[in-house]
């Protein structure tokens, strides 16, 4: 097997990775890179990525790093990917394109900062500060607004009206299933205004099942450990985004 | 001519498909969108672009945003551009694509930091602090280290070893480029020390001539307005970046 995956399952690109390689098929090596143990600042990670981020792959002796130029590389270099995960027409795949550029520093920028300056920072020794983690958030709220009024305008389950999903679906949506390592209450404030966004987490999900929920194990689990609480049926992903979706949990 | 190209000057990425679009011959009508007067906002633009923001196009009724999208789109659907801008080779392609992912939140994140938080900022409107303008200078420098550790590591006068330069080189010296708005002490503490950078923007500038020069006019004259000085030959890019590159102006 020549394709080596360099990921943390706690990683949310690395998951988008993941779950595409299996979702498709593709015969992959699984190499894990614990974040925790810093395994990614070592010399022989470094040796595959010069930055020490995951997720990275080498395919043979080709290495390439940051998780969107992974996917499409996959989607193109891999036979049997079906054609909606990266479409070939030129103008639907721009659009995709476009999708995961805005994402870096809208979605991603919002969402890494409160993740960071809410739970992940005191843990990692990263310094955080109420004034960055509301500043995120601002990011954050005004991201999702606008995955509601111009990604998911038109109709259909997935982002820019298709029917079907693409990188740009699990890219995003692996990104926003980070969230559920915030506190509760801000998870709650956070998300549950945006019911077009929890209606296709839920529909990305179901398109990938089940590596969705076997490839966000780890990171469900977690919870037990950054919240104390202990691990039960409440971290199957679909029944926290369910719940939301189902009712409106702030007037409750 | 059915290619629009909605763009100011003043705006780094526009400057990059701007440049795009000249030295490949791509025949297009320029629209400014003059931010100054907010006309970004405006309703009429927003049904270009809904996030309000330059560089977009519309080629008949497709229309897309994102600068690197929109590089990659016009290297692909239009006639005549050399193989080097957008390799059609996977791997090839998929590495200058990771160039551009990672410009998001590393040059650009830090450039655009320093910029607003300096001098931008306080004619725009925009809150800012020196606390914001250290780390964004933080960022910047870190991203320059890389790009002269990682990028600029191999042979070859373009990113990635490259002999020929790529839509990433384009990208990344343009928002460089966007320096030439600081204070000088500060262009020259930040830029000074990255010979191999400034010897690399030099080179693309001289691939790209003269519609590079002619593009970047309006940025180098606008330097009259944020610091009071007056035009001359001193804001020919060549000049600028040849002065720092040729000696060590900090020994000074």
């Amino acid at each position: 097997m020549s394709l080596k995956v360099y990921v943390d399952r706690m990683s949310q690109p690395s998951r988008a990775v993941l779950i595409f390689c299996k979702v498709n098929g593709i015969e992959f090596e699984e190499i894990k890179v614990d974040l925790a143990k810093k395994e990614h600042r070592l010399p022989e990670f470094k040796a595959i990525n010069p930055f020490g981020q995951v997720p990275s792959i080498a395919d043979g002796d080709f290495k390439l790093l940051e998780s969107h130029s992974i996917l499409s590389y996959l989607a193109c270099a891999s036979q049997g990917v079906d054609d909606h995960w990266y479409p070939s027409d030129l103008q639907k795949r721009a659009k995709i394109n476009s999708v995961l550029d805005w994402h870096h520093s809208n979605l991603r920028r919002g969402g890494v900062g409160i993740v960071i300056n809410t739970i992940l920072g005191p843990v990692l020794g990263i310094p955080t500060s109420p004034e960055a983690a509301a500043e995120a958030e601002k990011v954050l709220t005004s991201s999702l607004s606008k995955i509601e009024s111009v990604w998911l305008s038109e109709n259909g389950d997935f982002l820019l009206g298709n029917k079907e999903p693409s990188i740009a679906d699990l890219s995003l949506v692996c990104e926003i299933m980070q969230f559920e390592l915030l506190h509760e209450e801000d998870r709650i404030r956070v998300l549950t205004p945006f019911k077009k966004v929890l209606k296709w987490i839920e529909d990305t999900r179901i398109a990938t099942s089940p590596h969705f929920e076997e490839v966000h194990k780890t990171l469900l689990a977690s919870k037990s450990f950054f919240h104390k609480i202990p691990v039960g049926e409440n971290y199957e992903p679909s029944s926290s985004i369910k719940a939301m979706l189902d009712k409106d949990i702030t007037t409750e």
